[in-house]
């Protein structure tokens, strides 16, 4: 596998059900963020909802998102779950549908000291059935990938990219100098905030939930960053982005969004659901400030 | 389904590989427990390694220990899980092995606010095909059940019952003051170190894990409290379970102590790994001092 | 349940891929046959290919087939599997996604001899969660169910009608006399060359194929049969459906045709194949002769 | 992998109830069998019931199996299946778990003509993850393989062998000669009551479903035909596989014997069920007769 560069967005799963994915919407969202001229694709990720979709779904989501890209990007699959066996299972699957790598978190119920996480790894990752993505998420999993665990995955010859969701930049720093050692490892950041300095500091590319919505916009953003890029973003994260009180709000703006765009449906899986009535009208108002919805 | 009262210890999943369960030591260790006087089963618990394991083996699980259990006691079966589905899915399945219950503690990847919590518990409750109790553990799942997010729980009527394992005794003391105005429902405290504290406060029971090593000295714990019990139990914690240095040390104490007492193997679901040499020979030493291990 | 009346089509499994649904597809096709009239749908019968779906597309099917009817017409679900834990698991979640009734054969591997197959179904019927059809279909399942064993088996009250596929009319005539003493009772004629003398002789509908492709032929033929309808039906088995020489081509043709009309995709399961370009374009001329295709 | 030369019994699947593998039986079992010189172990073939399991339980006795065996002699596992994705999952799973080839029959709900099935062959082989063995069972499946589908077949080349028990010997032997010319090619003879025909007629070895219960027996029959081993496996089939007057006695008595010996467990997967006990106590005595049993 090539080393990955640009923007590859964390796709969301459109549902228009609790077990139902909206094929029509998946077709649309990923043809959306092809034409804006994003590098890969990453399915199953925080974005993506998955950990709250049943095995059956993200399985199918797999084999469609696979069959609709058809080879024009690399696709990318989180596989983290709780269950050692269960992450084997979905590896296989995106293999066998065709996708490039899989991406994995630490586990996320027991919180395995870095030791434990480290020897989970030279366990799993030669057991997973295609190339795998270190993923940073603490802020989920309650556990970071420490320097010296990474130290050790790469050593793994299977362990071929990483991305980053810690939002800390110090450590990406840190991060991005001990990964350069590995000959074509792909370093991705996660945190769409930070994608300027996360270049700078040695990332290959970017992985921001927004570019589900503006891909084009992310892409400009990385390939040939200017101040009105930045604005712009910067304006889309204080408003459609802003709307709501919970943590999950960013991920509800997002699908609300899209929905008004009609792009895809803005079903949410539990424990989250869809921005009511108020909720959408606020993010309506926001697009047709932005000059991205018209009446 | 009448009110638990006493030990209902949170069984330990005994594996022989990690897709694959010691069905021999699943035997005697319910045996074991029965015999020491529990009142009933908890399955699938943090104790139990549930999000740790497939779900082709938690349902196998189910299934068999239902079957060893035959009735003797009550059967609760741990359905938490991230995805909506799946735990629908699972407690269908102890619906049909003919569990008497399950227990629902918060999705554990994504960080639900207590609006939302509720809201998912008024979704999934009238769709659990048994009645529930709630788990508290915020260690493990980031999200605390407030107060006021247990109030509006409390109007469904299938929940029946509610573990507390968060340690925390201010939070224990008003929730039993809050339950005690649903009839039969049952209160039960999952730390172990508090069970003569939370009895005090309004527990019907306790869930400690050492039970399933010490069943018969829980159960004396709880039904008639003495300096004596309460002297052994601590000594207990203080070897046996202080061996380690990870987090999960409890946990691989308590398997590595009982594969050395023969009940079952010791063999734990990534990411988690048994006791090797050094720390078992350390168990058995404290197991052989304290009356429990002839060598 | 009500009795159901009329033409109720089995409907063909619209696919695009080995384990992919064509849900576009899915949803023309409902409409179309719901707009020519029928009275209720079947799914994952020996037209929808239901032995050759994995069972996470047969679970996917009848959750997405249910949504789009949407309660307008009845909707019976074939859960006949070899494994009885299987069908179980199947009726669960017709059940859950709103079917109304399931669709019951003899396992199809081992030939149970007639008491035995009678007693399957008094273990079975019970455990499954809607209301049961008989689904006699020797041609496939080697074991057809004697009046004897039907009579055993209308005396389970979950068993609330019947389909003959045997095309054995003298059968079918004798069948009507048994169950005409249960109130309530649905028989259904599956041989689509035999719908008038089915009526004539008790059947109080008819599960033809061919009403996927032409639903409102088959509601006249059944309401008010004329000559005229009669010969249109004549000429498209001539025609559209003896086109190719193995037994499958009947259901090749169909699925064929529907997608000649631009209905669904006319992908099929292994052990089949959908025809290729010299059939194909026979089938195509026998739709332009009957004015069925405009090029 | 090498050639299978000897007796390679289909295992009966222990069973302690409908979804539940007997565990220690399964161990007994194939202590038993290795015990008594096989060369080889069939799982989930006709004999094990393997449509009659569900997906999980195929899985697990895959698992424990191979564990059990342990490398001692080679483990062949059935995959056949209607559904086409479920065969290759199956086959995953048994490569993972460490089984050294697979077993493939004729979808058996449809009735594939020649060419289809041809088709289907070449279709399914490559993407079976282990070697391959075809299994010609038309008695079950309806579809035999004819010749000239086997000799399409041996164009694969991960097909590398072949059972036949249609018990039809003509067959059998132009089957021999087409498959002398595939270098290492196995052939396997399932007609228990053609073992020393077959063997004269090129087969490698046997697969004799009695084999269960008197390994040696048949291993002596094999290795050093004797009137005395043919007149002792004559006795068997007429005494202990005679009682009963469904097709499904043979494999009934096999699991009666096998209980009454202390081997297994005798339940039966539906639409099959037990010998009740008068059938049991003639199966008792025909044991004592021969003196396999002793009061």
């Amino acid at each position: 596998m090539k080393r990955l560069r640009g923007i590859v967005p964390p796709l969301v799963t459109p549902l228009v059900g609790r077990d139902l994915l909206d094929v029509a919407g998946l077709e649309r969202l990923i043809e959306h963020v092809l034409a804006g001229g994003v590098r890969g694709i990453f399915l199953l990720g925080t974005t993506g909802e998955a950990p709250s979709l049943s095995h059956r779904l993200r399985h199918e989501l797999v084999q469609r998102a696979c069959r609709i890209v058809n080879g024009r990007v690399p696709v990318l699959v989180g596989v983290t779950d709780t269950a050692f066996v269960e992450s084997i299972a979905l590896a296989r699957r995106a293999a066998d549908a065709g996708a490039h790598a899989v991406v994995l978190s630490a586990p996320y119920y027991f919180r395995a000291d870095q030791p434990e996480l480290a020897e989970y790894l030279e366990h799993i990752v030669p057991q997973l059935a295609l190339p795998v993505f270190l993923y940073n998420i603490p802020s989920h999993t309650k556990v970071p990938f420490a320097l010296e665990t990474v130290r050790r995955a790469l050593e793994l010859p299977r362990v071929v990219g990483m991305k980053d969701s810690s939002g800390d930049l110090a450590y990406f720093r840190k991060l991005a100098r001990l990964v350069k050692k590995k000959p074509g490892f792909t370093l991705l950041i996660g945190s769409e905030t930070h994608i300027p300095q996360g270049k700078r500091a040695g990332a290959h590319g970017a992985v921001p939930s927004a570019a589900n919505l503006v891909p084009r916009l992310f892409v400009d953003l990385y390939d040939a960053p200017s101040r009105d890029t930045q604005a712009r973003v910067l304006r889309l994260q204080r408003t459609v982005f802003a709307v709501g009180r919970h943590p999950s709000s960013y991920l509800k703006g997002l699908k609300c969004a899209l929905s008004l765009l009609g792009i895809c449906d803005d079903f949410m899986a539990e424990p989250f659901a869809r921005f009511r009535a108020p909720e959408r009208a606020r993010v309506k108002r926001h697009l047709i400030e932005l000059g991205m919805y018209a009446e």
